[in-house]
């Protein structure tokens, strides 16, 4: 395979130095017209890349705005980068995506591929794991606008995207015990995230304010992984109290339990109501459909489009606010029915 | 905003050319230890960007492989990429990922934007629009690698990772002739994609070998959007001869079919069997369960980012191949039983 060609190649061919033809390529002035004119056939014939270097040094713009997201598997995540590229597409910016697939170590390198790739801007959903967000001041220290969506980070300096998710939580919950309820499980992501934790807060708090107490059995952190259902169906056989109600933090996941508890002769929703998070595809598929919270992620995308796009513009400082909260809806449909 | 730091801010900051800046931040050997010094320390106190530039000129590598897909909405396609990503980052490769939105005018700026960002090799799944391939000559005119994946490309210098649509599209049909089926509507995607035509052609083949006649009332081209099932079902519903079997180009559409059909009152697989393609997560969880083809989406990804690693590494010329083709499956479940 040939190797791509350099400045330094160029140097060589036309006789001139390497920082003549990067001068050169660069419109610089102290190059003469002539030999600008000498070097651009050069680096045509040759099929030099003009590449971000020499954007950047001139305008300082790649009109390309980077993502990172945990991973591109999900109805929600398609949606919200839908949205993005709705918004940002027709101011002429481009989006390119990585995923950090849960892992903190490859959200760095991620956000270092991102930075080196000379993004205008950087907009993250957090991995499961990240804990150090060291990888991040790479961006806040050189302003390149920097904002959080949905998996989000409470620091003074970064702006975010998200919906009330302890609310929304707290609505799921409310509805299983206004459907008659009293012994609801509640199926979890990993807590560390704010998405989870903050739905769990909201399970809480309806418990609580319903007079029902919370028991710790009734609680599972999982990885909302489908294909580990087992864990779950275990659980709930050999509850020790009747599970009548379950609130599932992904519609995926809560497809899987209605399919499952079918097969293993429960009915849904006589004897097992059963919630999920986010109204995705196959909630409106599974039988009986799925009672879900609307989670708005393509509104999300345009939104999170928008700031970051009048950010660059000059329009609005993302650095004088802290957060925008979407509205969520409670879709009521057969699963959780009386 | 502030503006980014460049390579002339630091030029005026020490009172050097630009030209030394770069070659200091270079390593480059004409310049002296203590002035690459001052160089560093200025670069990191007012946060110069290390760029690709910087990458490329001493190491020709920024480690990174761009991808292109159609979208990023589809089960297929997230593993697909899972399985890039998991070849790729063994060997400390980095995945960056735009999509085209089905728009070939995208697809020609995502190629440039991946171009101009220095990736070293592209794996591209080509749009629904796409007719002009002229964007992908600054890849090969450059002798940086190409994979077209999927949705591919027939031209002698392009490496192709696929199934084999025909005979997959072929035994879809041929497992609804054998169930019973005499009356067989085919829905596809658009046949400007060889996916979609080939398995067009698998289906009259089949037809055609057990002697059935191809109706073109029996064909429906569409962009498998289940939002626009309505004219499908009319379709169906005003069809002069009884519709008893489907073969539909993607699970999701085929999963909409069967919810929809069954709210009219068909019953699946009694008065109609239907079989989709893909094998996505939905075509398990939909009543009746859905027959389908395995689309090996992992395989194809490990597959595509295999070879251009190994490409990349000097261990393969994919020049001397034309095309890798994956084995698909027949899955037979409830919506095909008799």
């Amino acid at each position: 395979m040939q190797k791509k060609v350099t400045i330094y190649d160029l140097s060589k061919i036309l006789n001139v130095s390497p920082a003549t033809v990067s001068r050169g390529l660069n419109d610089h002035p102290s190059i003469s017209a002539k030999t600008k004119k000498r070097i651009a056939l050069a680096a045509k014939k040759h099929g030099y890349i003009t590449n971000k270097f020499a954007v950047n040094l001139t305008k300082q713009k790649s009109n390309t705005i980077g993502v990172i997201v945990p991973r591109l598997n999900s109805y929600f995540m398609s949606t919200v980068l839908a949205g993005m590229e709705q918004v940002i597409n027709k101011v002429g910016y481009n989006l390119i995506i990585s995923q950090s697939l849960e892992s903190e170590e490859k959200e760095k390198i991620n956000a270092k591929t991102l930075l080196n790739s000379g993004v205008d801007a950087l907009l993250v959903s957090l991995s499961y794991e990240t804990s150090n967000y060291d990888h991040f001041i790479d961006y806040t220290s050189r302003n390149i606008p920097l904002l959080f969506f949905d998996r989000v980070l409470n620091l003074p300096e970064c702006y975010t995207v998200l919906i009330d998710n302890k609310a929304a939580g707290y609505e799921a919950t409310e509805h299983l015990i206004h459907q008659g309820c009293t012994n609801i499980l509640h199926i979890s992501g990993h807590l560390k995230r704010n998405v989870y934790s903050e739905r769990f807060e909201g399970y809480k708090n309806a418990l609580q304010a319903n007079n029902i107490s919370f028991q710790e059995a009734n609680f599972l952190e999982t990885d909302l992984n489908p294909k580990k259902i087992d864990r779950v169906m275990k659980h709930i056989k050999n509850s020790t109290n009747k599970i009548d109600g379950i609130f599932v933090s992904s519609d995926n996941f809560a497809a899987s339990c209605i399919k499952e508890l079918t097969k293993e002769g429960y009915r849904i929703p006589e004897d097992i109501k059963v919630i999920g998070f986010n109204n995705d595809f196959v909630s409106e598929i599974v039988s009986p459909n799925l009672s879900t919270i609307d989670y708005p992620g393509f509104k999300m995308g345009m939104l999170a489009g928008e700031s970051i796009i009048a950010h660059l513009n000059g329009n609005i400082n993302l650095e004088s606010i802290n957060a925008i909260t979407l509205r969520h809806k409670l879709i009521k449909r057969e699963s959780t029915s009386k």
